[in-house]
């Protein structure tokens, strides 16, 4: 139950639109209503939903981001990847999405995007897909068990 | 088992309080303990969990935010919104909390908002609840099985 | 299946490492494949996941959302601690990982922290733990019933 999208980060900084991606696996798993979870193993990578129809809005996003938490700022950590560390805890790394008719049940306007602060480099997103039980599963046993 | 809380925003910014729509919606369920996620299926507002006893906390929310991403500043996407865009990825879209008793287990002081960054407008929250399986499903259907 | 875990911060501002005994709790419950959810029910403090390697990962993000959310503002709030409630929402408190091989599926420099912005006091975190079913609950009943 446990999948894995692999993704090549294009920049240093990036933002990678993991959408269909993610739809393809939940297409697979064969569950038409549910929920998604979506998780970044990584500290220094973000994964956000916002708009994928104009991508000056991913650009906005990481301008800001990059002025909220400069790059030659003043750091402890001494690796130079400070900033990135910062902006994973400011984007975050664990999302949990409903999933409808066999997809993301995502807003007209929403993708899925793994937001990379320290790239290039290999990413990986965790992807499980829990189906919805309608019935508690009482309710399921009884009227299965009442059939010997 | 996706259920849905509409609400109308009442500001170009705001911060709704949905916590008794949600609880609403979980009583409704039966469901006694379990999680509830919270999604948004928006890309210019949020939903958060924050003080509902004194509302200056909500507008120190919002000023703090526009300090940030000030509405007056330069962006690429041109519709005049993107500070909402990058806010809403500030504060993100996705919750899950746990529900106890028949309702979200929240702390004291804590309230669930849905936070407007470019209203007024109609926004919709899309709730699902997820109850609890103490025991796995197979020791309840070995139990029942037992009693033909 | 809804567990606590209770922490003394150790500082105004701190980042207490709680991975162990989030994996502890996960042990005793005898899961090992599904989700963790993570919940904190306060409004000063939030949940994080980032490196544990480098102690100075902590300092330098404590420090960056000083320097965003500065102590010495001015805030509607009158208690003092605006500051607290507003990193709070940047940060988030409600997180879900998920478990494999009976522990969190952590990355290699990842660990899960509690973030003191209103300390010391006394904390809590929800811990539930939810198993994952490959098998819908209908198969495994079958399965069963199937040997009266």
């Amino acid at each position: 139950m446990l999948s894995h999208i692999n993704v090549f980060t294009r920049g240093r900084e990036a933002m990678e639109d993991i959408t269909h991606r993610v739809n393809d696996l939940i297409r697979r798993s064969g569950v038409e209503e549910g929920v998604c979870y979506l998780y970044l193993p990584h500290t220094t990578a973000g994964i956000v939903i916002n708009e994928n129809a104009d991508p000056s809005v991913s650009r906005d996003i990481l301008d800001r981001l990059e002025a909220l938490v400069p790059t030659k700022g003043s750091y402890h950590h001494l690796e130079g990847n400070a900033p990135a560390h910062i902006k994973s805890t400011l984007t975050g790394l664990s999302l949990t999405v409903p999933i409808d008719k066999g997809r993301l049940a995502l807003g007209r306007w929403q993708g899925v995007f793994l937001c990379e602060f320290d790239g290039p480099r290999d990413r990986t997103v965790v992807v499980q897909v829990l189906p919805s039980h309608d019935a508690g599963p009482g309710e399921t046993v009884e009227g299965r068990a009442g059939q010997p």
